[in-house]
């Protein structure tokens, strides 16, 4: 099925700013609250949210098939489940219902009402329960400032980091959408030439700038997906903040890796851009430093041309960007990630997170994290209202963005925003 | 309210075997398929089958504040939500409908005929749906055997461990109830002395005998379970196999920990024994090594005395048991684990399941794990058909039992059994 929502000289009946992330070829998935309490699925163009939920109630997907309840859930995953095909065919058909030549809804004044949301009419839910969330380390520059931070200079990048897209599973539990807060945690941690830990709130809580995948139904237990096949089963992307407690981390994370120094939260932009929609922004990963196993030989471009940066908000101020990267820089790429995942035969389902791990850019004022970027507190960033942060602050607001653009089209992905709140204190 | 249920007086007028693992006094939960295909949350006593889902619809819990549907569910979850006061008044239910003395269900054939199930009548299904698995690491013995294997006599047990319940999260979508068999993984490993990993069958695959708790509703986001409050959490105990292939995990292991070597299977019983009928088996661990900061510190018994078996069938031949241990030797344990997993505000959720960890014993032949039993495969296990053993051979049968035992009352696990196919082949 051809791609025609990415149409890039189609213009849409609804406004779209000149800048906005949104326009008609981008078309992303979402789950909503409306002004109804009503949850439903949703997309949005522009600044304006559309319920599919009602849109399908109209008649506006008669011909594609569909269950009458696919989008008047709580979840993306049965959406999802359906298939690449079906995402196709739905995205295709809402490129065309707001087309600027397309005049059924356009002048339909009653459906319109009923369809169409401002943004500050609804509260953007998690977009599919996640059943696994599994977090990678595919930033070759991440992997190599954390082995340095640590570990030691000599020990940066561990043997078998360039042979493995390494991975290891997270907390599904905590995973947020934007806009929900989360409280500085409490853990232990081993100050500075101690003998025993001491407890309390952490002083070092950290952002991670990740992207993250989410699939479909993909493989049975003992099935590896080939690599050829792995771009099918992946629906679209997310921002990811992994959230970190460097203190905690640095104490617990050995030999099994971090635990609580991350599964306090890990907050998630609320729409799903798809693959679909990224397509005219593939690009050539880095080349491979050593030769890879066949099962992680891949054809063609694999990686994506996307924008990234960072922004701390200090309560009452204006934010200050920190870091500015690109997802293009990951030497791992999500055909890579997806095979090895299920070379053992793990099976993959729909609703499946799949963080790319920090992703940090060459330069030091394109690291993903502020441990990298301050070098562990070494130095300090300056924030346009004075002041200055090694981490975050109690209530400092973190903030990613990220978008593509090529040929005037910019495709992007809204942002995922996060209120550091002091500790939890019980009621 | 009482544990009327545990009352070890009781008879049930069902057939109860002297070794059962499952008198009147045990009343665990399950779910399964009955013979007319219908999906059922059930219990057992002795090797009848009891579909609580029909035993609800008859009326036999009438007075007791439940949904109509709370059994005819294909998981636990919702039941398990209710809590334990809920959990309590079904027990203590079902222990009076089957009590000898009682002769309303006893007497009623055509109820009995819908009611019990043979064993080989109904088909165990997963207990819950796993909404997080996390793998704590809490035997001693086994973090100092691991230590040594994997790294060096010198550095057995890490700082952190006698300050820290360590521990780590598990794949959900590869967790399989008993008698579903699991294929060889393929996979990345180094042989010896090579500068690159091959790829190929793991030549090491192991058990890992292990327990694991299912929790119910216990926080939300940002706010800490006291340790004192934990045990309210948790519904019940399982067997739990924790399979890993050695050598794909000594290759990908540094730093986030064992990711694909474990993610292709993890087996579990199925009947859940509730905490509540372990009670009377309530023992104290092993003394603290070293002071444990505030939030781990427990008052009262926390550990239970429950024999533990692994047995290995070779295809077609009698079964050889390769390891006697108990939960007993877990160093931390249960409410430890629960009030250190969320003291950083992780939320925990209904149908969460938490492993202990390998679980070997003090002596070399109640180690819970293949590669500690035969230290490497420096020497190997003889099995009663003559063959030997270093790791799992194709279409071997593991099989993992566990039972307390009282005063002439055990109450037991029954076995999780699971066998090892020959790797996957596309059709």
């Amino acid at each position: 099925m051809p791609l025609y929502a990415n149409n890039p000289d189609r213009k849409s009946w609804l406004h779209v700013d000149k800048n906005s992330d949104f326009p008609i070829q981008n078309i992303p998935f979402g789950v909503f609250l409306t002004r109804d309490d009503i949850v439903t699925i949703g997309t949005r163009i522009g600044d304006t949210a559309i319920d599919l939920g009602a849109l399908h109630q109209l008649g506006y997907f008669i011909d594609i098939p569909l269950t009458d309840d696919i989008f008047l859930q709580d979840t993306l995953n049965d959406f999802i489940a359906d298939g690449r095909k079906t995402w196709r065919a739905v995205r295709n058909r809402i490129a065309q219902i707001f087309d600027s030549n397309d005049k059924t809804l356009k002048e339909n004044k009653s459906h319109k009402e009923i369809v169409l949301f401002r943004l500050d009419e609804i509260e953007m839910q998690l977009p599919v329960q996640i059943g696994d969330f599994t977090d990678f380390y595919s930033s070759m520059q991440h992997a190599t400032n954390f082995g340095s931070l640590f570990r030691d200079a000599e020990n940066t990048i561990l043997p078998n980091w360039l042979h493995i897209p390494i991975g290891c599973h997270g907390r599904s539990s905590s995973i947020i959408p934007s806009g929900i807060p989360v409280h500085r945690p409490k853990g232990q941690m081993l100050p500075e030439g101690a003998d025993a830990p001491v407890f309390g709130p952490s002083k070092s809580v950290d952002f991670e700038l990740e992207m993250a995948f989410i699939t479909t139904v993909a493989n049975d237990l003992g099935e590896p997906i080939p690599i050829a096949e792995a771009e099918e089963y992946i629906f679209g992307l997310v921002l990811l903040n992994d959230w970190s407690a460097r203190d905690i981390q640095k104490w617990e994370y050995a030999p099994l890796g971090p635990f609580l120094a991350k599964n306090f939260a890990t907050s998630i932009s609320p729409w799903i851009v798809t693959l679909d929609a990224l397509e005219p922004y593939k690009v050539e990963g880095p080349k491979a430093i050593k030769p890879q196993l066949e099962y992680l030989q891949y054809k063609g471009k694999k990686s994506y041309d996307i924008n990234l940066e960072v922004a701390i908000r200090p309560s009452g101020a204006k934010e200050t960007v920190v870091s500015k990267t690109n997802f293009k820089h990951l030497y791992w790429n999500m055909v890579q990630q997806l095979a090895h995942h299920t070379v053992n035969g793990c099976p993959v389902n729909s609703g499946d997170l799949m963080g790319t791990g920090t992703i940090s850019g060459p330069t030091p004022d394109s690291y993903g994290s502020m441990i990298e970027l301050t070098w562990k507190g070494e130095k300090s960033i300056k924030m346009k209202d004075g002041s200055e942060r090694t981490f975050i602050n109690d209530n400092d607001t973190v903030i990613m963005r990220g978008f593509c653009e090529k040929d005037g089209t910019r495709i992007g992905f809204g942002e995922v925003s996060t209120k550091l709140l002091p500790i939890f204190k019980r009621k």
